[in-house]
């Protein structure tokens, strides 16, 4: 048993959906989340610059005696050198890997869509994992650069008109060529699955990363011995303001909403060994 | 005469609006162009940070030798301390003393709406300069966050379904409220001026930032013996990877385009002189 709490972050809040699926699934272990909110959104910048942000987001989460870290960012999760994620004192995941197994045992067809942020899709690394776990999978991927914004704005809930239309323009080419699973690359996602589910047509199999890699890691966990009995308590940590964090996160979380919020400064915060490149 | 270059700065790539403006203005004058593209957008980020940021662009520019500086950004404009303005080394001017200026003549009826991010509106620096230049004037203010996403993703060009329906969303009940004059307080928002102007109607005269600061720049210039004898060159310097610049900049600068463009570290820029805060 260890009850260190389990660390999670992310280029910003989207990440919070991650920590609901880790909630439901580890209810009794304790939670501390980043979200670089002072940096935010890493989907749009380059690789060296986004693996600088998450060295420091990985120290601040050491710096609170984690046992673990889940990169909810899937940003993050495609360019972090695996190099890197094994030189850490504790086990680390992204969100790519789990998912993509995830896609891999639902597809009947092996027609499996991607949509992410552009640094995610041009990262490729979701169809690079999903070659691994599936060697003659097709893959049609997508970069959906409005649903951030749109999701952050509140353009939320099935039929929404906005939305819609502007899924339908990201999403219909690929609902024609016949995916049957579709990967929820980017955290913000799951919020609309109701409205991309409406344009991809219900045969089409959602994967939410949050959900798949909270899965995982209660696996993980199990098998290292490293689960808690704690009271599920969450702390959260941010790099700007917390002004605007109660409402954001109730949206993200839902019902899994509470737990005290912190603004850090992550300049501060630096991988204190030597990291591999 | 003055031959060293105009520095302008920018949290990212809009600033290039006011480029363009400063070039049909002063097309004689070379010009420095700095991007925060490592770091934009500023519009949701806390004033500490936003000031932080800003004293980081302006001494990148100072170490460029430049004559004078215009933040083309208009949420720093808009936090930037006048005791720190006053205190560098060359005139700075940010884009809402004139803009405001330009709007209090525009106005018949005294009815100024302002649109800009939302941490542009929440300072109330267009509000504060207006009431300053037209003591009983009423102002309408409203923070358009999906104008950034929406050009920055290409939703351009008169009649653009999207956008018009998230104007309509954001204006109609300005154009109600009757006013004559809206201040197009963000670099991103002289892109859709056409969409804006169809929502708001042709009786409202729309005032572009950058376009009244370039024209208060020549007469500051002019004032102080400081114009030059170029031949309009101008380098652009981003904090992030240069790979869209050139997309993007072709977007904004329309005609204007050209230069070249280099990526710097901007995090070891800071000023060299005791700062008031």
């Amino acid at each position: 048993m260890d009850n260190r709490p389990i660390g999670v972050f992310d280029s910003g809040l989207g990440g919070l959906t991650a920590v609901r699926e880790l909630k439901k699934v580890l209810p009794q272990e304790d939670i501390v989340y980043f979200g670089d909110t002072g940096r935010v959104p890493y989907g749009g910048r380059s690789p060296k610059i986004i693996l600088e942000y998450a060295k420091q987001d990985i120290a601040f989460l050491l710096s609170k005696n984690v046992k673990c870290i889940m990169a909810a960012c899937g940003t993050v999760s495609s360019i972090l050198p695996q190099e890197l994620a094994q030189s850490l004192p504790v086990p680390f995941l992204g969100v790519v890997e789990s998912t993509a197994k995830a896609a891999a045992t639902a597809t009947k067809n092996g027609h499996i869509g991607v949509i992410g942020t552009a640094a995610t899709i041009r990262s490729q690394s979701y169809a690079q994992q999903l070659r691994k776990q599936l060697e003659n999978c097709v893959i049609s991927a997508r970069a959906c650069p409005m649903f951030v914004p749109l999701v952050e704005n509140g353009y939320l809930g099935k039929g929404n008109p906005i939305t819609t239309a502007i899924a339908k323009e990201y999403l219909q080419e690929m609902a024609r060529q016949d995916i049957d699973t579709l990967i929820l690359g980017c955290t913000h996602y799951p919020l609309i699955a109701d409205i991309i589910g409406d344009v991809v047509g219900t045969k089409v199999t959602l994967i939410d990363p949050g959900r798949e890699t909270a899965h995982r890691l209660r696996e993980i966990l199990q098998q290292k011995g490293l689960l808690g009995q704690n009271t599920g308590n969450t702390e959260y940590f941010v790099s700007d303001s917390v002004d605007s964090f109660r409402t954001i996160s109730n949206r993200f979380l839902g019902e899994y909403a509470g737990g005290s919020v912190h603004q850090i400064d992550i300049d501060q915060f630096q991988l204190s060994f030597p990291c591999p490149q």
